[in-house]
C-alpha cells in the first residue's frame, strides 16, 4: 500500500516557507504501517492540482493533500475536488456548527460569509472534523484510490491526522509493519565508515536497507525494514543493529529512533533530579533553545547567560580578568572557569560553557575562525576540549552545540 | 521557462528530515526570474528515478535533482542518469584532483576508493565544481529539457547553485523578472483581513497576484507579479502594496521582502551605537538564539540571562521577593523589573524580558497556560504587556519571540 502526499500553495514553489507538514505526515504514516512514495508541492492553480491528483492516482493507493481551503480567494483546493470527482458543493450542518462555537468561543464575534461558507463541502465527501479550525478535512474516493484534504495550518493537520484520517486508515487497508532504527556517530567520514564495515553490509539479509545520513561532523546510519511479523522483524533489525553498534564502539554515541541526545540528557536530570546551568559565549543562546525546546525544561534548567562581551565574562560570570589575560578569552582555562562560575551563580550539578570564534571575522582573537572550547563541570570537577570547526558561522553553532551535547551526555553517564 | 526540483532520498519520505534545500533553491531562482513549477521528493529508488526525470520532462524545461551523491552503496543518482542519457562513466581530472585536495587539507589522510570513484562522471555531462565536497555537480540536456545533479549537502549544493548554475542559465535562457512583496499583518483573521480588502482586490490588475499566508497570530500578505521590464513591474507592484498598507495601516507592521524584524533591530541597534541585553523566562533562549543567528549580533548584544526558576530571577537577576510575592511571578511589575534589572546588570540601553506560562501544564501559576508578559527597558522608562497565547506549548513560545521584537522594534523607533 503506497501513499502520495500533495502540499498544496505557491508560498512553497517561491521559497517563502519550507514545507514541514509531509515530513511530520510521512513519520506518522510510517508508525501505522503506512508507506510514503512520494510527496509533490504544486503551485495553487487548477490545472496542475487537477493533473498531480490524476497522475498520483496512477502512481499509489492513498493522496494526502493538504492545503489551499483557507476561506480567501486564493484557496481554490476545495473547487478543485468538486470538479475532478464531478461533484457539487452541499452544506454540512456539523461543520456549520463547528465554525459557529469557535467564533463564539475564541473570536467573539459573528462569523462572516467567507467563514460560513467553509460548511461547503462535496456531497460524495465524507468530512473529517477539524475542531481547531473552521476548514474541515474530507475523504472521497476515485478508482480505488483515496484522497484526502487537509487545511495546511499545522496544528489543524496534525489533529485531523491522528484523530480522523489514521483510524480509518487502520480499518480500511492491510499495512505491513514499517521499522527503522538510526545510529548516530561522530568523528568519521561517510566513505571511511562504508569501509570500516563493509563486510558486514555485505552480509545484511536483502529486506533489511542501510541508509548513510552524513551531516556536520556526524553520520547517521539507518537500518529499515518492512513485514507482517512485527516481533520477528524488530527482532532481525536490531541484531543487525547490535552487530553494527559494536563494529563502530568508539564513534557511536547512541540510537536516534527513540530519542534524541537532547530528550536524552534530559530524562537522565529529570531521574537523577540533578541541575543544569549554561554560559554559551560563541553558541550565543543555541544550547539553550534546544533545551528549553523540550517540556520540563524547568525542573532541571536553573539558567543560562550568554556573556557575549568579554566583559560580561568578567562582571557577571565572574571569570578573573587575570586568567583571561594570561590565556587569551577563546582558552580552555577560560571555557573552565565559566563552566565553574555559572555552575556556582546558579548552583546546579553541571554546567556547560562555550567559547570560541563562530565568524565570519576574528575580531580581535588569536585563534583561527571556527576555534571552539567547551567545558563541562560536573560534580566530579570539569573537563574541557578543544575544536576546529571550519569557517562558516552557521556550521560552527550547529557543530559546537551538537559537541557540547554530546560531552554533556558523556559526563551525566559518567556519575 | 519553467523548472521543477526534484529532491531524492528515503529519509525525506520516512520524515527522518525536513527536505529544506527545496525552499532554498526556489527562492534564489526567483532572484534571477526562474518560475518553480512544481517540487518532487523521490524514493532513492532506480526505477523511480527515471520515472520522475521523465515526467519532469514533459512539465518543465530545467530540472534540478539534489542528493544521492554520496560515496556509499544507497547513493544511485549518478548511475542512474548514466541509464537515462544512455551514457557511460568516465574519469573527470578536476574532480580528482579537487577529491586529493579536500583529503590532503582537511581529512588529512589518503581518499579511499569510494572517494576518488566519486571522479567518475557520465562522459556527456558538463561537470559543476564543488571545492567544498567530493561529489560534484553535472549539467546534462535531452530534448531541450537540461538537468542538473547537485550534492544535497546544503552548503554544497549552495556553492554550486550560485557559483556554476545560476551564471549557466542567466546565459542559456530569457527569463522576465519576478518580484514580490509580502506585508506583515498581526491581530486581525485571515476572513476579516479579506473582508476589509475586498474592494481593492477586485480591482487588483490581472498580472499581479494576491496571496493570503495566515500562521501564529499574524497574516502576511503577498504581491506577485512578473514581467520583462522589472521596473515597471516594481512600480505597480509597489503601488498596490502601497495602497495595502494604508488600508490596513493599524494592523501593518512592516514589510517581509527586505529584512526581517531581528535584521532590523539589528540594523537599527548597529546604526545608533545602542545595546540590547535579554531576561527571558517562557521564551528560554528563543530571542536570543534569534539574534545571535545574525552576523554582529556581539556589537550590540551584551547579555542574556534565562532565569527558568524563580528563585533566579531573585538571585541573579535581582528581582526583589517582595514583589513576586505580590503580583506573582507571572505579572507586568516582575516583567518590568526583570527587563530593568537586566538593563542594569549588563549596562545596556535596552532590554527585553518575557515571563510566562508556555505549558503543558500550569505549574504553581495563577494565570491560564498562554498568559505572558513582555517588557522592554529603553533609554525612556520601561512598558509592557499582557498577552494570552493559548495552550500549545510550542506556538506560545513562537508567538511571544515575534511579539517581543515587535514590542522591541516599536521602542527603538520610538528613541
Amino acid at each position: 500500500m503506497l501513499t502520495e502526499i500533495i502540499t498544496i500553495g505557491d508560498e512553497i514553489l517561491i521559497g517563502q516557507i519550507v514545507d514541514t507538514n509531509s515530513a511530520y505526515i510521512s513519520k506518522q504514516l510510517n508508525q501505522i504501517g503506512v508507506q510514503v512514495y512520494q510527496i509533490t508541492s504544486i503551485q495553487d492553480e487548477r490545472q496542475h492540482i487537477l493533473n498531480a491528483l490524476e497522475d498520483a492516482k496512477k502512481r499509489v493507493d492513498l493522496v494526502i493533500v493538504t492545503g489551499g481551503l483557507g476561506p480567501t480567494k486564493d484557496d481554490i483546493t476545495k473547487e478543485t475536488f468538486c470538479e475532478y470527482f464531478e461533484d457539487t458543493l452541499v452544506e454540512n450542518v456539523e461543520v456549520l456548527q463547528n465554525i459557529k462555537e469557535i467564533f463564539a468561543k475564541y473570536i467573539k464575534q459573528e462569523p462572516l460569509p467567507a467563514n460560513l461558507k467553509q460548511a461547503m463541502v462535496p456531497s460524495k465527501a465524507e468530512v473529517l472534523q477539524n475542531p481547531n479550525g473552521t476548514a474541515p478535512g474530507i475523504w472521497m474516493e476515485k478508482d480505488n484510490t483515496v484522497f484526502i484534504s487537509m487545511p495546511g495550518v499545522p496544528y489543524e493537520m496534525k489533529h485531523i491526522l491522528t484523530k480522523e484520517v489514521f483510524p480509518r486508515i487502520i480499518k480500511k487497508y492491510n499495512r505491513p509493519h514499517i521499522y527503522h532504527k538510526t545510529l548516530l556517530t561522530y568523528g568519521l567520514g561517510e566513505s571511511a565508515v562504508a569501509e570500516r564495515i563493509e563486510d558486514w553490509e555485505n552480509k545484511l539479509p536483502k529486506d533489511i536497507k542501510l541508509a548513510y545520513l552524513p551531516s556536520l561532523g556526524r553520520v547517521r546510519l539507518r537500518l529499515s525494514s518492512k513485514g507482517k511479523d512485527k516481533k520477528a522483524l524488530q527482532k532481525a533489525v536490531d541484531e543487525q543493529m547490535e552487530k553494527l553498534n559494536t563494529l563502530l564502539e568508539d564513534i557511536a554515541v547512541g540510537f536516534e529512533n527513540e530519542t534524541s541526545i537532547v530528550e536524552r540528557v534530559a530524562s537522565l536530570l529529570l531521574q537523577k533530579k540533578q541541575t543544569l546551568s549554561l554560559a554559551e559565549s560563541c553558541t550565543g543562546g543555541s544550547v539553550v533553545k534546544e533545551i528549553t525546546a523540550v517540556p520540563g525544561a524547568s525542573t532541571y534548567l536553573r539558567g543560562s547567560i550568554v556573556p557575549y562581551e568579554t566583559s560580561q565574562k568578567v562582571s557577571v560570570l565572574g571569570v578573573s580578568q587575570e586568567l583571561i589575560d594570561k590565556h587569551t578569552v577563546v582558552s580552555a582555562p577560560v571555557a573552565e572557569a565559566m563552566a565553574t562560575q555559572v555552575a556556582k551563580l546558579f548552583k546546579t550539578d553541571y554546567a556547560v560553557a562555550t567559547t570560541g570564534i563562530a565568524g565570519p571575522t576574528k575580531g580581535d582573537a588569536i585563534d583561527e575562525v571556527g576555534t571552539v572550547f567547551i567545558a563541562i563541570a560536573s560534580p566530579k570537577g570539569v573537563v574541557s576540549q578543544k575544536f576546529s570547526f571550519g569557517n562558516n558561522r552557521e556550521r560552527v553553532i550547529i557543530k559546537a552545540t551538537n559537541k557540547a551535547f554530546e560531552m554533556l551526555l558523556k559526563e551525566i553517564l559518567k556519575n
